[in-house]
């Protein structure tokens, strides 16, 4: 499905057309078109216009996100429901008439097709499609076989269709063939198709009482979305629903770009349990990234067989998890792994607006429960400023001296039951140094509590900051709570701390990553570079390379790789170590070799002919015994120490070559500590990879050693992608190991590298 | 406070009365005293009898647990309430009517005092304790400054008194000097204390109509343990709360044993700040895993400044959390981190019987659903087991063939609404494999989910398995959660995936480690070693050792060190070197020196008679040159390669000295991969510590190396623990680094140590 755009129907995202960063209301951020609420009719936040649809990177993937306009899919003028019954019992009679109250609710007019009936529900029934009194923006297939109906449907100017039936790949290879053909059968009609394997979630009702940026839901499985669809009844707001089930045809991605170009849209939240294809995945997360809408995600699959488990529920492909979560991390996408996580992080990033200081204020009746989550907030990684002299000042205006409230500020409890409340948390949202007030409330005692929540309530309205609350009780049906504190469309109100700090972090994460965001899209190379010629003739299909052809594939990227000559002598090879320098490396060097050092094929530290001379006759010797061909002896310089990294090229089925970078050494191989980047990645995403890992601090020296060549490394990183993506299938795989990084500004250097063709 | 016993009061646990694990009733586990719900009366489970409360180890500290009988304490026949007052707006008149109230409701005889009035809320009040009508169980004093009563109060008869007053060892130095005046006011007269600081919770109305064993509730922030408090209003039972306040004399672990001895306690559930004392944390967590109570806490102190907030707001002590963690780990104690957690662990915990199998099945009403839960609950390490042929084929008699029934098992929704729902859960809970019934709920759809709570409540009340729901949907006030699943006694009820998930984890390596539980005061020494005179005789007080003289510290011990002579001349240091065998080492030793091998004092590999010379003069020279004066020059076998690894002893100031382990080398300081042993710990508890290293696979070789000898790892711990403990505050720190670890039955071998003397 790569570079499947159906030009027709989609629009495509313009960097010119993103908002910077900066302002403080979300329309400002999440586009300009028009105001919150107004979403039918609006367009896409994007505008249309036609995009770049052929435009290709180099490993010939699209460099623009689809952006499918799904205005008139979920607020369609006109539908016609194929299969429509109202027959008692039926199995589509429940269904039918959910849509035909649906239908009546939002004004679309609806037309039941069924051969066998005359009306349904009192409606005039079509016996087919080519019936119908007028064209149809949606068709909803509830027949068992939705492929004769699209295709009947082809060219009746029907725009979308979705469809209900189950029984396609998510039962096997018969069903997955039988998927194909339906998915075929709607690229030939030009009708996007929602399904199949999927229900009625679309069309369900959304509240349109409550304010606010919205949610746009996102789930591979209805039943999975369900919570997050309720938290409307605890005001928080949603615009969409889109069940994506099977993606024959319509995929996460199409929802995911569409939902992050609409203003009414605040946050995305997706339950994934499977991805069709990675790269429209990263389309459509730049896309939101680049119109800084944040995204959050349940990606099931931790465990392999988790991810088996879940992807076969709906037909998808599965990924190696790390390569999942980095691609996640790099395009900005919250991951979380629960559903409570999932409801709690998009209602706060929906509502809070961009903020003005990273510094979160914890305020609270007990000093015990002050501490507590000052503990948990801390170690997971927010700020807490000690706030001013001043400021601590002024808030003993109001509480007792013996209280502290330097961060986290206890207030001993009797002052929120006067006048003083408020002016407290007004003090602490002014100072400049606070973005994020949270009040934890772990034991409701309505005397105090009551009028704390609605002092937090009304001090929210005044305030572009945002203001967090946790209601501890496990009750959950104090007054206080579920009137008060759900009833305000600012505060957002959380159940346990944990939530609380993991939605608050999600929160300044996403604006530090939207402020500096710069699309790897913009950068990535569409034509080969004068290396990949050079490299191409180095290939050998099917074969393992040398060590020497694959350091001459890393030469023709610009990786450095040690002085060395290859030799099939004894005399060459002391000539050679002549012209290199003592003292020397020896290794041998042949198309199957691997674990050279295990074999004895490598000797280090030659300092003389007569050495060079025994060590080259021991070698082919070793050889000879161990019956391994080789195309000679690499007689190499001797590099100096450095840190020693793994850098490489893995395969993903996903997402294409990836690229890996790791510590070197045996015991890092016991700690497997290493971080991947998912092309296309810039500089930026190199050094995040880096970060990531646990020895990290290896690199910047200390214990006497100088910080290591970092930006050598990086640069290593890049030129391997840019191989990887220029060589495409041709490289199946790539192993630097070791690259020693030489202190700052000396640079980094290949020891040896295996490379494995396809 | 070590040893401090108050004898009159204590019995002391007899592991003869540990009731062996295997039954399937919590009576059976939890101690053989009665019904639950018996609780006034009772006595201590463990019974009476006179302890061994002089029972100290080598280091001074007791053996064995104090077990105050407390019975008296929260069931009082008569109590004095101290500054008793009923007029309007007089701070404690709220406090006289709750206990006034309290009093009538559980039968207890009240008797105010206060020599301004003549009655209180109709009760005859009494001038001071001393015209009291009769001799109290309890006084609760009221006063600011309680000590004069405790005073008065001595000789009475008054076995417990509370004390409300706060400016105690939170406010500071002279708040604790008080503190410790009025401690020393209650030791002299017999009084166990509660307080300062403290509040009313000890008495609050508990439900009397829950079934069940209960929850026992112990927090040093009042409010902090409302939320596990109000569990009660979801069904759970709760049987005592101890508010430890400041803890002057009774702390948190006298409730903690006490708690441990009651018939009708199921679990403890703790909030703590900070621990009065180390030694008798560890002896009532030792109590309780000896009586099979589990015992669950959150303990603020993830991070430094969190640990000393929170410490301060009770005036107690702080460790490091790495050895609170690492004691807790130890002694069975579960630690979370949010209050709820803490309520969702304690209530599985005290519901919960012990497992018939470690296998957990999931099933649910969604592919989605099943599939997500499985991927977590296997990450986090719980076992699904694939249910077995013939168990899927009796499955699939009531649940689609397409649907996967091998555990998750998916039953599509249907068969829940009819009798088939009932049906697979009895045939999933008949599995051998299945110790643990999970039913994730997430989308709760009346027609399907209140039948199937339903039947959930219906098979949990007619089997010993655990059956755990999550309820999933955000609002929580559905029937079938409120009325349904809330009303089950036996059925174990979670909102999110991820607090199911850690309470099930809990309950399973709970009654793991109470199966295998051995007490390590057990074995813990009473009079010290041989070794012992002859290491004291090498301490230097305020002194480093030097390198020799550390080794003989080992060596007095058992712990094995190269072959290695000390000598002042190059004469003598050939003469050794002949006696050792070629090749060998040479290192300068002297009192002050660290950091040998940066300062150029270490020659590895010496294989001549005239290299040996040679490098006596180098390293003289050296230490000439830095002014650095040598007890002489090591002559040093050199040892075979092994991993290295560190061993060490650090004083940590709840705990005293603490036995740390690591891998040794530059990566592992980057990555300071170390754990804790926290004294008295036996060879089980070394090797736990070793298994949480995250290097600990390379101690099981691989890649060509062979296994290293934990064995000998492990005996170099606990040799290095008993030398902790005999010398105690003689030996300030210690650190062998490296300690070899040889090949499997070669043993270990301490190449340095570096001592400090106090």
């Amino acid at each position: 499905m790569l570079g499947s755009t159906h030009g027709t129907l989609t629009t495509h995202s313009r960097p010119a057309r993103v908002v910077a960063c900066g302002g403080t209301t979300p329309q400002a951020v999440h586009g300009t078109a028009g105001p919150p609420g107004t979403g039918a009719g609006a367009g896409t936040g994007d505008g249309g216009g036609p995009g770049s649809a052929g435009d290709l990177d180099v490993s010939g993937r699209p460099l623009t996100a689809a952006v499918p306009d799904l205005d008139r899919f979920f607020r369609p003028g006109s539908v016609a429901v194929v299969g429509a019954s109202d027959s008692e019992g039926r199995p589509h009679t429940g269904i039918t008439r959910r849509l035909v109250d649906w239908a009546e609710r939002v004004g679309t007019r609806l037309h039941p097709v069924n051969p066998g009936r005359a009306t349904v529900f009192g409606l005039p029934c079509h016996a087919s499609v080519s019936d119908l009194p007028e064209q149809v923006d949606l068709a909803v297939l509830l027949v068992a076989d939705p492929l004769p109906v699209i295709e009947e449907l082809a060219g009746t100017g029907t725009t979308f269709a979705v469809a209900f039936a189950s029984g396609f790949a998510e039962t096997g290879a018969d069903g997955a063939a039988a998927q194909e053909r339906l998915a075929a059968a709607a690229a030939r009609s030009g009708i996007r198709l929602l399904g199949p394997n999927t229900n009625l979630n679309a069309f369900e009702t959304f509240r349109e009482d409550l304010a606010g940026p919205a949610i746009a839901l996102i789930t591979q499985s209805g039943h999975q979305g369900r919570p997050v669809f309720a938290l409307q009844e605890l005001g928080i707001r949603l615009s969409h629903w889109a069940p994506t089930g099977n993606e024959a045809d319509l995929e996460t991605a199409d929802f995911l770009s569409y939902f992050a170009s609409r203003p009414e849209v605040g946050a995305i939240a997706a339950y994934v349990e499977g991805f069709k294809d990675g790269r429209s995945f990263l389309l459509a997360a730049d896309h939101a990234a680049r119109n800084k809408v944040p995204v959050v995600a349940v990606k099931v699959g931790r465990t392999e067989a988790g991810a088996r488990t879940a992807a076969s529920h709906t037909g998808k492909l599965t990924g190696a998890d790390e390569v999942v979560d980095a691609a996640m991390r790099q395009f900005g996408v919250v991951r979380v792994d629960g559903l409570d996580e999932l409801q709690d992080t998009a209602a706060l990033l929906a509502r809070a607006r961009p903020p003005a200081a990273e510094g979160v204020a914890v305020y609270s009746i007990s000093g015990g429960t002050g501490a507590h989550f000052a503990d948990l907030a801390t170690a997971a990684g927010l700020c807490l400023p000690a706030l001013g002299e001043e400021k601590q000042r002024e808030l003993h205006q109001w509480i007792p001296d013996h209280l502290g409230v330097a961060n986290p500020i206890d207030n001993g409890g009797h002052p929120v039951g006067d006048r003083r409340g408020r002016k407290i948390i007004d003090a602490i949202l002014a100072d400049p140094s606070v973005g994020v007030l949270i009040c934890p409330i772990t034991g409701p005692f309505p005397p105090m509590s009551d009028k704390l929540a609605q002092d937090l309530v009304d001090a929210a309205e005044q305030t572009d900051k945002l203001v967090c609350v946790v209601w501890g009780s496990p009750v959950g049906t104090e007054d206080a709570y579920r009137r008060t504190l759900l009833g305000s469309s600012r505060v957002v109100t959380f159940r346990t701390f944990a939530n609380c700090i993991t939605a608050v972090r999600a929160h300044l994460e996403h604006h530090r990553f939207a402020a500096s965001y710069r699309s790897p899209f913009e950068d990535a190379p569409r034509t080969p570079s004068p290396s990949a010629r050079k490299a191409q003739a180095l290939l050998r299909p099917g074969e393992q390379l040398s060590e020497h052809a694959g350091k001459q594939l890393l030469r023709a990227y610009g990786i450095r790789v040690p002085r060395e000559q290859l030799v099939t002598s004894a005399a060459g090879a002391v000539r050679a170590a002549a012209q290199i320098g003592y003292p020397v490396v020896m290794k041998a060097s042949g198309p199957r070799l691997a674990h050279k050092s295990e074999l004895g094929l490598v000797r280090i530290g030659l300092t003389s002919a007569s050495q060079v001379r025994d060590a080259y006759r021991e070698l082919a010797d070793i050889a000879r015994h161990e019956d391994l061909p080789l195309d000679g002896v690499l007689v190499c310089q001797l590099v100096e120490p450095g840190v020693e990294m793994v850098v490489g090229v893995t395969p993903d089925p996903l997402f294409g070559p990836t690229v890996t970078v790791g510590l070197g050494g045996v015991l890092v191989e016991v700690l497997r500590d290493t971080a991947v980047a998912v092309p296309p990645f810039g500089e930026d995403q190199a050094r995040a990879a880096l970060g990531r890992l646990r020895g990290a601090a290896l690199l910047e020296g200390g214990r006497g050693a100088a910080p290591a060549d970092t930006d050598a490394l990086v640069e290593v990183m890049l030129r391997v992608q840019r191989m990887a993506l220029e060589l495409g299938d041709g490289l199946a795989e790539l192993d630097i190991n070791p690259l020693v990084v030489l202190p700052k500004g000396q640079g980094a250097v290949a020891l040896d590298a295996l490379a494995f063709c396809h």
